[in-house]
This record gives structure tokens, sequence and C-alpha cells, in this order.
């Protein structure tokens, strides 16, 4: 028997019973969303035409921990507890004093933590009586998860997947069709959002929201789903950091640094939420490395403003750091961290700073990811890739300090729909966009006149 | 804490120290492998150019069990104990009374089984001095797999890809490439092998083994790595069917049936080669169920006789059912079935009638798969979609018979490089090619002229 293991696992029986809600223990009220028409706090009635009451409830919870239910755990038993590992191989690649750790998420039949959520929002819907959800997506990591979670649950399922997408990723529109959901190419000429972007001939994350919002709010048997930013989403995906916690004890460890990328910001909340917990309540003292593309720099070059979630600015305005609304990033394969703005929350976190965040190119992240595929074997998704690149940092910077150092990050998803991105890497013609400052000047003058945020 | 398990989990400590040799327990001597010019039976000698004697001494061996090396297992638990569902929604959506396990071989990094047995190939060379390996790969999950255990292993790795999946699956290349591998497309202009078969422009398995096998026996640095047929590789593919029984314990059932697909016979040979020897020393009465494309059907409509194992007529002789050498199966998309032979041991206990052969057309397979992802979310590739289907006849016939019926199979590898064959299936442009006739007489006089096979 090997001496000294690297994978730790938990029996079904470990799966998290409740959900972890960070609200009720930040500091200070939380930022309330705000109508973009009367600029007062949003009501839920701005929130019914998409969402069912108990999401709702869900997203204001006062509740440290709520419950969850027992056919959403009935489903994500099918592959959770999912495994955590010691990178040891990494480790020795690196001849780094650290010890790495890694959660991972790629597991799941859709490749990634995405159906932690899209099974708990698919379950709430059907119950409030709700035939179908409408939704977007860009990389198809949430529109797969969506797409399995109706299938699941016997929901019908359209799902609005950005042009360029759409174009480039058959297989991910097949995989989402062979789990019977319809996918819309965005823009589409189905919406009133899609025809009035019918310019953009690629599509991108906001309008492809717009759309499936439009949807939403127009039929009654239809509700919207997102798959990352809101609070629910973040504490659907709290089951990660819970498990993570419970490993990392039978590993003997504890995380002195917790790292993972950000596009919205779920999977980020999701494992760090239970350890950042524990900070705010003053009983450890870990800190938190956000990763995030260059080409699209949210958490480190946008503003802290009131911005609408979607380009046509059909959601209420929300609190956070945005790019613009109307922001279109350069095309990194990164697909899934191309986003605006990123979960208020996240967002809040990162401006007390009790979370740092950094910003990596695009030829980094897939050296990265290269060095951990040849290492550790798994291929990450690029979006991962991110966190593993922060990951190197700081096992480079223990090196140099020559002191011990524990990381955990969250291996969020795998990489088998992104292998052209790696073909492009290995031939040497990936890119390294970067953000533009003119991009954010004129971002600027579009934001809508909200409050500004103290 | 749901009452009814789904998911059946063995610590890393439970990885198999030894491996499963059936050869000790099969009736009789076994027929020998026969030097295709002399048609005395190959020693070692015959063997050598391409193979380190360590795995020719597993390929004869005598003992009942062979120890894995240590550093085989230190590789193996980065993704073993693989997990054993019990498919509960699979049977309700059935309405069978048949209580449905399987094991779930695509948690490898490569996303099948094939790993178990690249790994120990990769070590053996290793140990053996050798720096780079060659092989083939159609479908690329035998390429993919060998890629990753040379990359874990510091060893070069060059593999000859079927043409026609090198045009169609660009992914599965890439994939081989961020491990590190050198894909060469099949036929190619590098090999006297390639050369001569310039004509069959999409190639065969057949064909790419000829040029694998030709660069390893003309080059003292390099050996010859096969994924499937082998003694030593059914050998090394035991881990499934030994995890399995203990995690089968641990459901607390007794499968009466299991069923695997058959390629080249490796994934059923590793999942049921332990259950067969406590039948085969009379302490079960299982039954065994062999699934195979009806346009490839060679257990159910081959011949038995010694043929060669590649196209051109490099290898030794091998016992076996067949379809003549130079067989190119119609293009299906579940390219690790083409092969025109199958594993000596599992053909022998096909003829022993120990094993039941069954063969399925390609449209009945997807339906299954397709069933299959929707109830229990996995996708699984072409080939186990074949296993899936016999199943669901199993669960069909229990249902039928009003009786209970434990039925367990090997969920090799999922699908993620497949979507462009369940496009097509939804599509309804998938074709039902079948095997004919005329193939199998014209086979027949082409056959090496070796002695019958009693």
């Amino acid at each position: 028997m090997p001496a000294d293991p690297v994978k730790f696992t938990l029996p079904e029986d470990r799966i998290p019973t409740h959900w972890v809600n960070l609200l009720p223990d930040l500091p200070g009220q939380p930022l309330p969303p705000l109508n973009p028409g009367t600029m007062e706090p949003a009501g839920p009635n701005d929130l019914t035409p998409i969402f069912p009451m108990s999401l709702i409830a869900q997203e204001v919870s006062p509740e440290p921990e709520v419950e969850i239910p027992e056919p959403v755990r009935e489903v994500l038993r099918l592959w959770r507890p999912t495994p955590l590992y010691r990178a040891r191989r990494l480790e020795r690649e690196l001849g780094t004093p650290a010890r790495i750790y890694y959660k991972y998420e790629g597991v799941s039949p859709a490749g990634s933590h995405k159906p932690n959520s899209a099974v708990a929002q698919a379950y709430a819907n059907r119950e409030a009586g709700i035939e179908r959800l409408a939704t977007e997506t860009g990389a198809g990591q949430w529109g797969s998860a969506l797409a399995l979670a109706c299938s699941l649950f016997g929901l019908d399922c359209v799902i609005y997947m950005v042009g360029a997408s759409y174009d480039q990723k058959p297989y991910r529109r097949a995989m989402m069709e062979s789990w019977g959901a319809t996918v819309v190419r965005s823009p589409s000429d189905t919406t009133d959002a899609g025809r009035s972007q019918a310019a953009h001939t690629t599509g991108s994350l906001g309008i492809a929201i717009s759309e499936a919002v439009e949807v939403a709010a127009g039929d009654g048997r239809t509700n919207y789903a997102l798959g990352s930013v809101l609070n629910h989403v973040c504490l659907h995906q709290t089951v990660i950091g819970q498990e993570a916690l419970a490993q990392m004890e039978l590993a003997g460890d504890e995380p002195d640094v917790v790292v993972g990328c950000v596009g919205g910001g779920s999977n980020f909340a999701g494992m760090s939420f239970p350890f950042l917990r524990r900070v705010l309540r003053g009983q450890a003292n870990t800190r938190f490395v956000a990763a995030e593309p260059a080409a699209c720099p949210t958490l480190t070059r946008g503003v802290y403003r009131y911005d609408f979630g979607d380009t046509v600015g059909l959601t209420p305005l929300m609190p956070m750091f945005t790019l613009g609304h109307d922001f279109v990033p350069p095309p990194v394969h990164a697909g899934g961290l191309r986003y605006h703005g990123d979960s208020p929350i996240v967002c809040g976190l990162v401006k007390r700073d009790l979370v740092e965040p950094r910003a990596y190119k695009q030829n980094e992240t897939f050296a990265a990811a290269v060095m951990f595929a040849r290492t550790e074997g798994i291929l990450p998704a690029p979006e991962p890739a991110h966190a593993i690149r922060a990951v190197m940092d700081e096992a480079e910077a223990a090196k140099k300090a020559g002191e011990e150092r524990v990381i955990l990050f969250n291996l969020c998803g795998h990489g088998h729909f992104d292998m052209s991105a790696f073909d492009a890497y290995l031939a040497g013609t990936l890119e390294d966009p970067e953000f533009s400052e003119a991009d954010m000047e004129a971002a600027l003058e579009r934001l809508p006149r909200a409050p500004a945020i103290a």
C-alpha cells in the first residue's frame, strides 16, 4: 500500500445536506439589486416572471444554512462526492515545498461543476409547475449542465448558444441535444433582443442572456435559469467547498490559500465560501485568490458600479465590478470567463480585500494546463487553467520563501471539448489579446445612471 | 441519508495488488501463437524485437496471479479505484425487476479503461531501457491512453492513427499531442507497410498496426505496444473485475450475468476474467455476454482459425475468431470495435460456450446510449453502447420472465469525443451497415495456410 495517498474520497452519505449561505456572515447589509426603471431595490415582483419563488427566497435568504431538497441530493449522488487530490506529481515537477490539493468537478456527466446548480434550479422550477427552462451558454458548460438536469427532471429546455461557440463547438451542441435540449444560435430571429443585435453576428453571452430572459418573461410555462453570478447559484455550488473541507481533514492538512478561476464567480464561490465563513468568523486565516483572463479582467480592472447583467438591459441592476454591460471580450478560449461582470458577493469580497484577484494571459494559462496534464494526467478546461497558473505562482513563491504552503484549488472542469484550443497552443498560433483601456472608457459612458456605491 | 445507494466506491488502498491470469484455470493447454514462416509455436525470440521480456513472460505466465509493480499502482491511483453504480434510474425507466450495475472506466484521464494496460506497458518498457513506444489507434482511445502513460513515465511516443479517424477526430489527435505524443496519419509514407497500402486512403486498424510494428522492429530504442487482443493486455485490465467483485460485495449483490462489448477483447476480459475464474473453479454460475457490432461480427460470424493480427502479415499467427486479416469493416462509429479478430482467450471461451456473443446494429446501440444518457446522466462511448443494448435485452427478458436478475456491465468509456456520431443519430442520418457473407467468403481464401484448430 502506498504510504502517500493522492486521492481522498468520501462515501455517498457525506454529500452535504445543506448549502452554505455566506450573506448573513458578511459585514453590513448586502447591497440590493435595483429596478432599472425606479432605481428602487428590486423586490420579488421584479423576479417572479422568470424565477420560481423558492429560488428568489434563496437569493435573499438570511439563514446561514439552507437545506438541500432530497430529490436534488438524489441526483447529485450520480457523481458526488467528487474526489479531492493531492498533486504530488505536479509538486515534484515544480520542485516546490508547497503541498498542492485540488478538488475535481470534471467527473460530473456534463464535465464541470455547473450541474450542481442546474439540478437545484431544475428541481425548484419543476416543483413550481414550470414546464420549460430557457438559458444561454457560451463555452457550453452551463448549457450542457441544464440540458442534463432538465432531462433528469422531465423538463423541456431551450438554450441560446453564443453564435461563435455554436459554430466552433458543434459537439457541445450535440451533447445538449443528446440530453434532449433545443439549441438555438444567438443572436437569433426568435426574440426582439436577438433581432436588435443581429449585427453582432458572432454573438455574446450578454446578448444570449437577453434572448433567454425575454423568452422566459413572455411565456407562463417557461422560466429562466442562470448558471452563475446570482446569490442562489453561488449557494448551490457550496457543496464543493463543504466536501473539500471534509476531505482536507481526511488529508490532515489545512489550506493556507484557496484558489479558483472567476467568470461569473460560481465555481470560485462554491469552493471558497465554506472556507471564507471560517475566516469571517475568526476561525481561520486562509487567503483567497481569484484568477481571471487578462482579456476580460473584470475584478482587476473593472469599475465597482451598478450595471445590468445582460447586454440589452432586461435584468435588474447589480452591484459589481464591471467592464460595461455591452463589452464584448476578445475571443479567448476560456469562454466561461468571458463575462463583463461578476457575482455581487464575490465582488464585495474583492472590494473588502478578502479575495485577491489576478489576471493571466492566454498562453501562460495553456502552458500551465499542459504541464498539469503531463504530470497529473487530467486535461483541464481553459477556465481552471487560470487557477492552475495562479497555483504555480503560489508554489513558486513558497519555493523562493523556502516555506511550506498548503494550496487548494478547484479544478472545475475538464477540457475534452476545448481541444482545438490546445491544438492552437501547441501549434504556437494562440493569441494573447489584452483588455484595452479605451474600451473601459467607452463603457463607462454607457453605464446606467445608478447610485454610486460607497 | 438516502436509503438506496447508487454509487459504491473503494478507498485508494483497495486498488488490486495483483493481476488475475486466467490461463492456468482454462482447461487443456492454451493454443500457442505460430511463427508464420515455420508454422512452429512462436517463442520469445519471435517477440523480443518489439516487446520487453517482462511482458513476454506475462503473455505466457502459468501463475494464476501476477504482482502489479508498485510504480504502476502509483499511477493507477490517479483515477482508480473507479466507481461502481447501481443504475436505479435506468431500471425505473425500463420497468424491469432486474438490478443493473455498471463499472465506470470513463473516469480515467484518457476517458476509458485503456490506460490500465498503457501504464503497465510503459513501465515495463522503461524498465527494459526502451526510450520510445510505437502504436496504432483507431477511435483514439488507445492512442490517448499510451500518450498519457508515456508522458507519466518519460517515454517518447509515436502513434499511427487510422486515416479516417485522423481526419474526423482532430480533437483526439490534439489530446495525444497535449500529452506530448507524435501522431502520424496512417497509411503513411514513413514505413514500407504504409507505402504498400497507400491505395487504402482512409486506412484501417490492421494497416496502422503493421506500420507501428515495422517501426518498432527496425529500431533498437523503440518497442511496440498493443492496446488489446494479447494475453498480457487482458491481464492488465483485470483490475476492473477485481474491483467490481469487491464493490458487488459492498452492494450485497451477486451478478447473474456479466456483460461487456468486444473489439479486441480487453475491456471484456478485464471485467469478466475475475468472475470467470470463479465459474471455472465451480464457485459461481455466472453467465457472460459479449456484445459486438453487426458490421464487424467477429465472434458471431467469423471463423475460428489461425490468422495474422495485422493486415500486412508481420505478427505471429493467433488462434481466434476472424473475419480475415485484410477485412476492412464498414465505417461504424464504434471505431474501437472495428477489428477483424479478437483476443485468443476470449475466442476460446466463446468456442467453449462459456461466453455468449451477440451482434447489434448501429442505430439500436445509439438508441440505447441516448436512453442511458437521459436516465443515468453519463454519455457513453459508442463501444460500450453495444453492452448497454445487450443489458437492456437482459432486463427485458427478466421483465418478461418476471424474475429478478442481477446484471453487471462494464461502461468502459465516455462519448465526449464521439459527439458527431450522436449528432448523426439524432438527425436520423446514421446508417446500419451489415456484414456481407461475400466478404467472409473472399476473406477465407486469403487466410494463411495454417493448421486447423480442433
